[in-house]
């Protein structure tokens, strides 16, 4: 089996080179790359020395000589290439937005500025979120080639948080949802920029794009589809940027249906012993929901997710908390956003829509330090 | 003048005797320390070699001695030293949550576990945010020795950023405000542990104390001083800790009351103009409210605030945004923990009480970098 | 096949838990930890939760239960359990000094301020850098159970770096080989204190123990070990630490015997094209001695070793540079301190003298961020 | 008095724009930027805001209305306006290395490719190294306008370590000093690269132009100036890159002519008390050379240099050290890079020419976290 990286030296291209080459059922790997075309990924990634040393070549050639593609472009480039992947038969894995939305209109092209060249093509691809997706993944890779829109980073790790309270219908219909999420810098990709340059970044911390970031949609349409019939929430999306490399932490505010316990008079003090039974309550709920999830770890009481505990790997860490007075659910999502954020992610589709085992090639134990 | 300081060898109190000795109207210091008394702080801290070899003294030789003492003690340990300051005509300014609080029940006795021993002490004692208490400062003060419970350093990011929209009455009566704060590791303060050690905590983030954090009931109590008539919100909050040595950037999520366009058509659309119109219009509301305000800048549009661009100074930069629903307003604070959160608020206090130019001492430049 | 961990919840021991469960041919493990008996090793390290759940026990049942035996205990406390290993047909691999000397008189005691208890136990022992000792290693492992003196974090990059000058006798015999190692925080341990505290060491740089660190005369011993019979290098060795996680830069100083361009003329003028030759020279004489080391990289010209590009891996990475004047081999390193500097190489270790090949569970790619 | 800076929106500028606000006999700023031309500092630096919103000019406005000039422009492109400051009666404090040396043959020449244009100007140049020049710098100040080379950051922080050696010809005459120096990320400037970029440079150190680094000529030539009649050493020079955003630690090795204790059978021992004896007779030789710098602070025993100790301060700290065999003296030295290796070192060049206390405006306390 030879799997194919288009885009292979961007951070996303390159740490999925990395997963795919410790990937027991992949035998060969074929790589481009434009702006280093010709060369090889040592000379871009000398990690890489003396573990793989193929050269790079032009996307074209990925896509005749492999049997499954990745794409790791930006978005509003790789249509063409899905184009031609399914045409020949083989699946294609697209880490761009270009293959999240099921209609161009009105979300997609509001947010990313464009329109989609092959609209019929969008109706055989799927939005790869295993957790939400992982049957219809299968059975629509059961009838052949499959084009998976590998979800973003940001969406991931919030959806996951919020998926089994919107399914049980806990959330009251009319609040938002507020996901607040602290984002590593490789989210910001390999291209210099001031945003990203060292003395810039280090030793601080800065929200951007408030409440107008493009993961917002496709969050807010995870959110409606798990909570199907339930109301969908109004979402509220808050990145923030802090020095780590790697890592999306999340916390997620969902206003309870349900107020249990709205006492003026315990407004500002501890939380009190009703809280914590409700709060283990809810915890074990979510342990219910994600029981045969191979990457979702429920933490117990008295930790919270931290994103270097699940660095290196395709976890995502999920603490359950309440507010003091009981009626906000709070819950705390950890994953290694170039892992389980996008790579790891999309390596998990393909041992999908390819029948291997979910885990193969994702094994790996968070790096401790 | 003479300042003393007692407990100066903690990050606070050092952070404050660095501040004291670039203060044009202190003369001298005197500072005490349990842990190194008999030292200099030069052995403690080796960044004071040149500039102070002042020797380390009992805390009882501090109050003897200064015009004016500040107390960077933990919580519960400095009443009896207040007591005495006053009695003997000296102001004292108290880092701890000891006299944040008019009483000590419910609130102060639930969350720090213990009561006033001199209950009539804290009746002579203010809470020294100047941005809500400047004027009964002042007044206190002109009638002889006072008490100051400085704030603490999330609450003083926290509150900041919320009181113009609650002065005026913006927020919506039943919901709650949530401020999601993220801080450096400054505030844990110089004893090592593991949540500090560096391999623990560099290249993470992690929420901790979620909705149990006792700066819980000091923001609470201000946001409801603040809205006066208006309706107190209920308060959500959750601090995350970030490696970042100073600094905290808090989120401020409140929801308005006026909810002037909630439709569910733009639900997923990037902002409208008429969003940014409003925006603006908010704004402005708040760079009016805060004119006179020598320690708050707030952003133009296009900025958010971050925390290295306050690091080393007493300011609050504070940015305004709008969800894309416009039915919540969310505020950015960023303040230097260390300066604004802890000495160079205490500082400030003293310029207050002192009758000094309230910058003097506090008009250092953010570091660049 | 059972391996068991005595110290499992130290940094050092914990990395090798990771890395056992990691290692194909490795069927159970057995760990102890004196702080925390009784419990689990994913309370202490929740990066395993969902890996490893096996209980933390006494490590005499290690010494009893487990097919082969690493401690990653303190200094001086090891010897007992390298003697019951050894008379049950056991190989032990120690973390600590205790058998990284032959004797104890004068180096061992006179750094470590002690002597050893079982004398005899240390002529069977041997020092483990394979790159130094493989054939003594499997020989000795092929006529029982051995124990192995993995070697220090320093003396790995330090040593690796300078052997092929040595062994080629390059060295000049009456200048001292100069090495300063840069390291991580993590070679200083999990224990808190004020050296490791985020806030101490976070932006900062700083050198310790200069010419007085006790992996001195370990390194020195290895380069008289490689020498040979040419001349044994006198050793300065200067530590420092900066803020990063993992990794050991080191940058060797080697005089050369053969001066072959000192003239005062150049002596400010950029590098040559016969320097270039010369330095092509000698990198091509380190690539010839260690061309059958699985884990030694020499980089090509215009690279320099740098840590991220080693990390979580077992590589070390070598880089050939000369002196504007020819006269002095500048050779940089970088190893993970806790991998190939510990925790890697004693798996390296025991796979050597179990048989395994000797890359088994240690082919991981360096993170690329 | 009206300072002006040419390139105020550099990272050496815009420190120096910080430091000038602070500086006492500076009444006025006039600030210029090539490309933010028409904008303001605080539009690039918003730590500004509330402080300085002059607008930026182009160089030749700065040339004519400022009584006094800095430039911080990149090599090779400020000579002209030396020239005109000069020739109007003002005095120009040149950042890069143009007026660095004496004649561009071959030197200059050599390792900045270009040759001067007005030779005849650099005959009224001087280096402003304070500590090696200070009378000559005054002494020709009293005469007229001057062009001052301002050292580079690693010159600064290796000369002064290595000086009072030198300068008592304590050195081996054939032997090299070797100056091994770790820095900072703002070294590198603000213009974003692949090696400043955050993922790039975080959790890791690397060294880069082992021995071909352009500061290297300089340093050497400082050693030279300073030894004398004693012997010039020859110099090896290699940096290193850490991820903190200020700072410079060397580490300087110098083999010293009298070599009092060269004995084998010590060479793997713990640091004898003859060492420590002889190592506080160099100290003191250390502290008497100094006596009268106000920015150097020599550490007591037990301490080494450390980059967080003189951070945003004009401080140059040095330790003293002796290898265990007596033979080579170690020194560390920690220099801010941008304060005392470019922007306060100017400023107290500023100082020194137009007659004001030499420590005006460079009293920064160093920050302590």
């Amino acid at each position: 089996m030879k799997a194919g990286v288009i885009g292979a030296t961007g951070y996303a291209g390159a740490e999925l080179v990395r997963l795919l080459l410790g990937h027991s059922k992949i035998d060969d790997l074929i790589l481009s790359s434009v702006s280093f075309e010709g060369g090889k990924i040592e000379e871009v990634y000398p990690n890489f020395i003396g573990r793989i040393s193929a050269p790079l070549v032009k996307a074209d050639a990925v896509v005749s000589e492999a049997d499954v593609v990745f794409s790791a472009l930006p978005h509003g480039v790789g249509e063409q290439f899905a184009k031609t992947c399914v045409e020949r038969g083989k699946s294609f894995i697209d880490f761009s937005a270009d293959f999240r939305f099921d209609d161009d209109e009105p979300v997609y092209s509001a947010w990313y500025g464009k329109n989609y060249i092959y609209p019929e093509l969008h109706k055989k691809s799927i939005y790869g979120l295993a957790e939400l997706n992982r049957q219809k993944i299968k059975s629509l890779a059961a009838e052949g080639p499959v084009i998976i829109g590998n979800p973003g980073c940001y969406p991931t790790g919030g959806s996951l948080g919020a998926f089994p309270a919107l399914a049980k219908g806990l959330n009251h219909a009319e609040m938002p949802v507020i996901i607040d999420a602290v984002t590593g810098v490789t989210g910001g990709g390999r291209e210099p920029s001031r945003s990203f340059h060292y003395a810039e970044c280090a030793d601080s911390v800065s929200p951007y794009k408030v409440a107008s970031h493009r993961h917002s949609p496709e969050i807010a349409r995870n959110l409606a589809a798990m909570a199907g019939s339930n109301p969908a929430p109004r979402l509220i999306f808050t990145p923030r940027l802090a020095p780590v490399n790697r890592g999306i932490l999340s916390v997620i505010y969902i206003p309870l249906k349900e107020q249990w316990s709205v006492t003026v008079s315990n407004a500002n003090l501890p939380p009190s012993k009703e809280i914590e039974v409700k709060t283990a309550e809810i915890r074990q709920l979510y342990v219910d929901f994600y029981k045969d999830e191979p990457f979702i770890r429920i933490l117990p009481a008295g930790l919270t997710a931290a994103t270097n505990r699940v660095r290196q790997s395709n976890f995502c860490d999920i603490s359950v908390h309440l507010d003091i007075n009981g009626s906000t659910l709070i819950i705390t999502t950890a994953i290694d956003n170039m892992v389980k954020g996008a790579a790891g992610q999309a390596l998990q589709n393909m041992n999908l829509i390819l029948g291997f085992e979910e885990k193969t090639g994702l094994e790996a134990i968070p790096a401790l330090f």
